[in-house]
């Protein structure tokens, strides 16, 4: 009787032209989920059910339309329940899948297949779902140059992982956080004395690597940005006509970012608008998750 | 200059008929959405604008109607961002609201309240979307002796917190994981060779505190199980035909179950067959944020 | 000079019919328990004594008979001091042992045995002591149909382990915690105004998952609990002829289990009171620890 | 409704003449320990069963006699369910008591007691124990001169509550790990070509604040050992005979430490020897849960 | 004997003009600095000789001249010593001080004083170097119009401490890691085939609120640069010369940075190039820890 | 498209005559400089510019002369971003290096090189930094018996990694924190009430592995110290000739350290006083980073 260990170390994932993401905050991830999922004694469904011996080759098949995010994910749920475990991609993540798609192959002992298997495709079906939703919103627009992005509205504990699904959905993402770059919003404005002395306060205190992006609601309010030293300016909640002068009077001189009332169907008009940019914060806080199951072969 | 704390403790949440969670677990997962929203230097665009001495009103307002879960997220987040904060609960977790309600007051460091703001309402807009559609369901099976519960599909690192929000919409929790009860589906089966010996192998093997429950896709799967020791049943993707014969055979011996193809269109339809629960899996993985905002006054 | 890894990933526990324990648990014990044994410089005496190229074979040996619990963390214990060990299962898991059976060979760095000898025995030695108690109890009873199970009486921060260890031992667990299942206690029912008032009220609260049992410490308790739906009856601090009264009533409506007073010497007689289960607090309060040691050979 | 936080932050231990521990280490201890027994939702008996004002006065009682240790850990325990309830200090950490006794007065929300009564219990019948199994052995060399002392052979992850029990108990600490002290054994002596070498090394390595002791398993060995630069001996499984002949030759140049063998039959005639210490695996690796109760009153 | 814990929670940091870090972030630092000093059970020359009951008051002073940075750092390492412990400011973050200088009170339990004394003072000396190297900087480049800032090169594990202490000395903080801002040096552009493909590449992959900062060696290469949209120039290790050329062909079209063989002596001739930025990497890398001191009155 | 993992798991550092650390140590302290460097997104410079197929062969190099430390961190680093990177050591931790010379060879992704490069390089330089300036300590005292050695003036969370790179620039290191040692200064012997009260209570408490240290300010109270049991003295900012008398009265029974006022020019008239050991501050509070550097090949 040996417990020689496997020959699989962690995987990493350089299976795709989307930059992974860092792997100890994915594996971070992957560990508090199993956590909550084996609690103290594991899956004790398939530990009285199925032999350690057995082996199954299974497959992520996808039951709907979508794009994909998430792999890393799945695959290091299914290492870290059992290191045997083959994972081969046949779709990674920022492919588009059809229903009945096979996007990847689990190999390996059969009971630890069972027990990553809802983990696994908890990360797939959330994050394709944002991806899925993202790429619906790119697609909207396509051919206006405005691109898609998303906000802070996140799931809280899973930012970098839905940042990256936006991303696989070809979507732009907005800053990280509080901390990486400055966006004033009208509280600020009002609490500093107005636009020019938010700006200005930002200004001798932000770093040269800090981006400074200004809530406005008015076309007034823009025309005072303009004068100021802004890199972007976001229009809330304007008309396609006020979008569309605010474009023609920013004249390239700061980036314009679209938001509020943005939905599938209104999304082109705006787009249209020539903003640089329209930020959705559905794609993070309200994605239906992508129908992804696993199939066992034989 | 003195530095003496504040004598704002972590708060309890004891002013709701509904359990709270154990406060070291809402206390991690707020820590860990206010870590990703922070950084390595935090709000930089409130410290710029903001003194540290400004005080502010606001309140947690519904923009939508629902049902409210995640206040104990929120007050802890304030809380977080400075001990100073007065959190004062209008409407509990478990109330339903109207749009222009307000749930909650918040009071103190304007600065403070700015940088909380995001991290309190992207807990409470996911988990009131998930107990407002829990609550919908529930309401759609009024009269009928029907529960409705959750299942695993849920958002990795939040199960704790979203079956609580299931709970404060009414419905009832399904087991919290593979540890904690046996569900023995199709792949179990065949593994063992039969629903007899898998249901034989995990009696043998499980404590005495575990329930048991079986997934079968035929009525004939169920009869061969109703001459077993299971304490429920998972009837699954059967028509509501079906579903009544199964409710009709069980005759009160084991808790039934439904589950598959459940929306708000069918529900009610199931839960007149008679089933005593209905799983949804999309009260977890698909939930609609519910709008709420936060209104500074003054 | 080169630093190439080695080829023994962390290794997984595969050789015994006993389940093994989620990886990532198991890990993070051993993790704790080395660093307070390594602090901030690791093992001082070796370091200067040992050079790390001279190798050595040991052989973790019974000095007493017992059962056998604790290889993974063992196992780990020295993989994590260095991966180059070779760890050879002989006596798995649940094994019986005799004073000088050979339980698992170790070979690698003699440096890095020496370095996790004290964590890796002080796992086992604590677990087969809890196996071994455990064993001697199910012994005890054999033949009358009663299990012996166990309490949440454990050590602070092993429940997981001992509770494992208890499996091992041949007995069964009770619930894990507060959290898997219902007991109701005399404190209970008093806040509740009753036996019918806590049952009625858990069971409008608890999912159809949950298993609730009730303290009795009468036969008119009893009698008043059987009217309700309760899964099993905790028999406290009953007579032999109360428990067996006991069963005769109970009829197998539910789970009977006897507490109180257990010990070697009182266990056989109440088992054969044909109480279904008897649950013993000292497995995991007063376990005698395993006498066993590391010998190096040669 | 408010949720105006409770005016007691978490509580420190200066009730006692024996020093407590690092707070952050004692917390962290309780919230792994109250973590394995709240899981993902609490207390699901209590919180069906007791209304959150029902308010509690319990008591802390020993139900045998012996020496207390783990207030500390109680009282954090409480705290950590609720800041709310009191805990009034009886019988200090190093007390003597009978059975009877009230150890500490436990006031507040019953729900919070009751939730963290089997976790404060816990810590305090493990310590508890392990601080009488010390005391006994202390009392039973009274008048000697000789300490009684711990090893390494520690609950993993509990080796500092441990060691401050034995403390508690009257006992010596003997060194906290490897890092912090060089005890040379058979195998360090072995691989390093003699005592001689063995010692050289380490005095040419380690710091001026380590001490530094040889295992030796012969008066040979010990003339050898005499004549180099050591702070301690550790002389292994020696007759009384032996060991009053090694204190003969010692002549307080360095400190006489017995072990093996050790029980509390023969810890006085090796007492009486004239050694310095006697060291006792089986304080920490053995001891006997001291049984304390939690009474409600009224 | 009463355990009613101090009302004094865990202090913030509001007595300062420069805006104080996150403080779970610094709590978290503090943290693991008490847990390197105090170990399994803390400071055992205090708890011997000093009674728990003995009060003391205590300043840090100055025993150099410097800028003071670290106190939110030492008021919780105090903090998390004794609760009781009162941290009076008297030269806050950001203050100059000479030798002699009260920078702090410090009263309360003696014990805990002594205890937090070297955990508190090695933050503050450490991080009041940084702020006063970096005071000494700024002040060289007084008049000029060039701001001073830091770079990546900090002390691992203090990235987010040492940045803030650049701030207190009034520096500027360059990006905070690789994520929040986009660097492009020469390993890059040779990577990307030319410093062309490489900007270009990253502007379509970066998010609007992301800035570019282009490393160059030549004017030739700052020339290609100024045809593309990057936000800054590292203008690296280039002479006072072409420093000035370059700034005179940059005509305020993005952020000129200069760094490479910056010191006291070179920096003001740098500044006087007109660039806006010079970048230092000693700052973070190489500072002298202030002298300061804890001293106890009476 | 196969995610078959590396065959490289973590690197253990075998390729020295000086003890690595325990390497969970070494993990953690670089996972939290990993951390900080690539906060959720990762490296977006490298992401965007260098292809994941890249490869490059890459070499750690002194720029100045110095004494090498922190290899073992640098290789986890760099296999942390991937583990395919092959880390060949040329000049282990502990070798002299002049400018010019090749420390280690990085071999792989290029990608992944680029993104560890500063978290590498940190470690290292900060390290060697200290390494060296001891190195120059112990050189300048050589011959004359004295040792040199650190104090607990470290950069806090980095105690365990710079007191060994102590050890590499062949110092010794004083005691790791106030709980593996005594050393009563000056507070403690007032609150005790004089040296000889403190040096009783703390024998009568401390284990008999602990060794006793006691700073004195003059000969007088030296004589007082020799009549008592200390191991060692710390002659605190003695004169040259105070140190020579303290030694000459020593004679040998306890160890004598100096400390206060060294610093390069002083430090060899210090030694030459005959004390055993001289401390020294500045080793860890103020070392200047040796200055290396990575270098691409071809």
């Amino acid at each position: 009787m040996s417990s020689a260990g496997s020959l699989h170390p962690i995987p990493t994932a350089t299976d795709q032209s989307l930059a992974p993401l860092p792997s100890s905050l994915v594996e971070a991830a992957v560990d508090a989920a199993l956590k909550e999922d084996l609690g103290l004694v594991g899956d004790i469904t398939t530990q009285s059910t199925i032999s350690p011996s057995q082996k199954a080759h299974a497959a992520i098949v996808a039951r709907a339309a979508g794009r994909i995010a998430g792999l890393q994910c799945a695959n290091i749920a299914f290492w870290k329940c059992d290191p045997d475990i083959v994972f081969r991609i046949e779709q990674p993540d920022g492919a588009d899948v059809r229903p009945g798609d096979v996007i990847a192959g689990v190999s390996g002992p059969a009971a630890a297949i069972l027990t990553g298997e809802r983990t696994a495709l908890n990360f797939m079906c959330h994050l394709s779902g944002i991806a899925t939703l993202t790429a619906q919103y790119v697609k909207a627009v396509e051919g206006t140059g405005a691109s898609i992005c998303c906000t802070r509205k996140t799931t809280p504990g899973l930012r970098a992982l839905e940042k990256y699904a936006v991303r696989a959905g070809g979507g732009q993402n907005h800053r990280f956080g509080l901390f990486d770059a400055v966006l004033i919003k009208d509280n600020h404005v009002a609490a500093a004395g107005g636009i020019k002395n938010a700006v200005g306060r930002v200004r001798s205190e932000a770093g040269h690597m800090v981006k400074v992006e200004v809530e406005v609601d008015t076309l007034d309010q823009f025309d005072e940005l303009l004068k100021l030293k802004a890199d972007a300016v976001l229009l809330d909640n304007m008309s396609p006509e006020q979008l569309r002068e605010a474009v023609r009077r920013a004249k390239g001189k700061l980036v314009t970012e679209a938001s509020g009332g943005v939905n599938l169907e209104t999304v082109r008009e705006i787009a249209e608008t020539g903003v640089d940019l329209i930020s959705v914060g559905r794609l993070t806080h309200s994605p239906q998750a992508l129908d992804l199951g696993l199939d066992f072969q034989g």
